[in-house]
């Protein structure tokens, strides 16, 4: 079916209006009307090509909210009218261990990434959610619950599961000490997760001017990292750390951070390698650094009900889709508050 | 009491005769005539300062087996005749929350190392086991299995916790891959504990030449680490590798042989840091890097009854005390097959 969104067409041109065809119904499948899109670094990344993968044209796009238009014969989960999201992932290999254990992010033969990956039944690459429609298999739709405010629903697809399936899978607990690292798009959320699953919050930040805005966000402290003297105080006294920068950065301090058989798990992939982390902490506190890749579609509907029950959204600011270069440009520089958000009926 | 030992009495001459006081029987202490002690790394180490910790004159020695020859009046698990060994610890604080949870290793006050640490009772410095005998807070004292040859039981007590504590940590389970790098002191045994729990074990080395002794030892397959062909065929493959090398070594070629999920566990402390880890596929596959640290009493006694089932000792070289040079030095050059045990009834 013909479909109409914007797409980079090459790395260092705008994103431009693009006319293009999506697959047609098929019987697994839901097509959704997409009313909001969120705009994920990994966009602005891809839309430039800065991973070398990048395939042109591309369509980003990965934090989808909207409502279903039609269903496939087989399709007995939705309905048209439902509200529901679409993440990082449309498709999957379905039969190797990690599908089988619902945990298709891991797929052994590499999930279909929501845009930018192989489209298996037209051929063609996949195009993501800066467009009017997008045709999904149901097993990759998520329900979305209908108390929240729909626009900041959509970073939830992508940024919302990337820091809720390491908190569960470290099984963070009330009474827990859970530090997070940066508060940008993924770091906001994070705290607002944590906090609401009843973990004490201390948030790691370089700009002291954030300290208020974590807080609010459900922080019990803010820690300076710059400053030794308050990375001192907080010394021995986490039980996991989430590390969302991306940038390379020294891991040690987190470490000391960390009580015994404490987690550092990173969600981000430094461009450059960070400082070789000291291996004397963990050795004598048992400690581990790890990392995980977004969530499974178990981990993302389990997420948005959590949401849907404690009121917890992402804070955007919504824009129109002629608007996302200006919108990358203010991403680079840090400008935004916590996402951008595409209203897809906007300005059209 | 008296004691007569073997001392560094600095880091740069031989070890030699020395006589000491160790405290008198208290209480809660067992007396225990040493007949075998093992040499451990640390011990070369410590005797030369390298770790800039040394208080000279210094006994090394931390894997301790011999027969108990009086206890105080209120031990009740051990009598006179009894077969006893004492490894790394031999006190810790007792109520921290890791003293509590039965993980004296953790203590959060540091435990008292069974030499080089304070000696509460008496003050001074804890003198280890390159002696006659030794008094030891009979929590600190574990039970030796009557059935397996003394001598090759003695380094279960460092070498032999320090590897079977992350193989029960991380659950290790019949029919899991395990790696194992380093057929040294440590990862002899690791090849030979984790075989018994049933793992189907890979042996990494750097030697072609220690591949016979692997299989021999229980190892199912031998791994040339520096064959990239070799490293390529066990991608993606293992559950867990224990890494026992403790030199600067590249991680990555481990990481991308781990599973989804997988574990790469450090016993070793580099003395100048490994080349910074690759991130990605850490956050691609869930990995862990972490580390662990001896064992604790309850795991020492565990891992010595499991030694005492499965008939498991540590190949061992017997020497004298006057023999220890001589031993330090083959050590450093890697001709030792696979642990030095001085034989203390032997030479006087
Ligand atoms: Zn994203
Ligand atoms: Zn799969
Ligand atoms: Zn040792
Ligand atoms: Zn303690």
């Amino acid at each position: 079916m013909q479909s109409f969104g914007y797409a980079a067409k090459a790395a260092n041109t705008p994103i431009e209006p693009f006319e293009f065809k999506r697959r047609d119904l098929q019987a697994g499948d839901v097509h959704i009307d997409i009313h909001y899109c969120g705009v994920c670094h990994s966009d602005l990344h891809m839309a430039r090509n800065e991973w070398g993968v990048s395939q042109f044209p591309l369509v980003p796009g990965h934090e989808i909210v909207g409502r279903v238009v039609a269903t496939g014969s087989d399709v007995t989960a939705f309905k048209a009218g439902d509200l529901v999201g679409v993440g990082v992932m449309v498709d999957s290999c379905g039969h190797c261990a990690q599908c089988h254990g619902g945990e298709e992010q891991y797929c052994e033969e590499g999930f279909t990434a929501t845009y930018n990956s192989e489209e298996k039944t037209i051929g063609g690459m996949t195009f993501g959610g800066y467009s009017d429609s997008i045709v999904v298999d149901s097993k990759f739709v998520v329900s979305v619950p209908d108390n929240l405010e729909l626009s900041a629903v959509a970073p939830l697809l992508c940024a919302g599961v990337t820091t809720w399936s390491p908190l569960q899978h470290w099984k963070v607990q009330p009474g827990q000490r859970v530090g997070i690292i940066g508060l940008g798009g993924l770091g906001h959320m994070a705290v607002k997760l944590a906090s609401a699953l009843g973990a004490e919050v201390v948030l790691f930040t370089t700009s002291p001017a954030k300290g208020a805005d974590a807080l609010r966000l459900g922080a019990s402290q803010v820690v300076v990292s710059k400053d030794a003297e308050q990375m001192e105080s907080v010394k021995n006294s986490l039980d996991m750390i989430l590390d969302c920068v991306a940038a390379p950065h020294d891991l040690d301090p987190y470490l000391n951070a960390l009580k015994t058989n404490g987690h550092l798990v990173l969600v981000g992939i430094p461009d450059s390698p960070h400082k070789s982390p000291n291996v004397t902490p963990i050795v004598f506190k048992r400690l581990s650094i790890s990392g995980t890749s977004i969530g499974s579609i178990k981990e993302t509907q389990q997420m948005l009900d959590f949401c849907g029950q404690h009121n917890i959204v992402s804070d955007v600011e919504v824009i129109r889709l002629d608007q996302v270069e200006d919108a990358f440009e203010r991403m680079l520089k840090g400008d935004v508050k916590y996402r951008f958000v595409i209203d897809m009926k906007a300005g059209r």
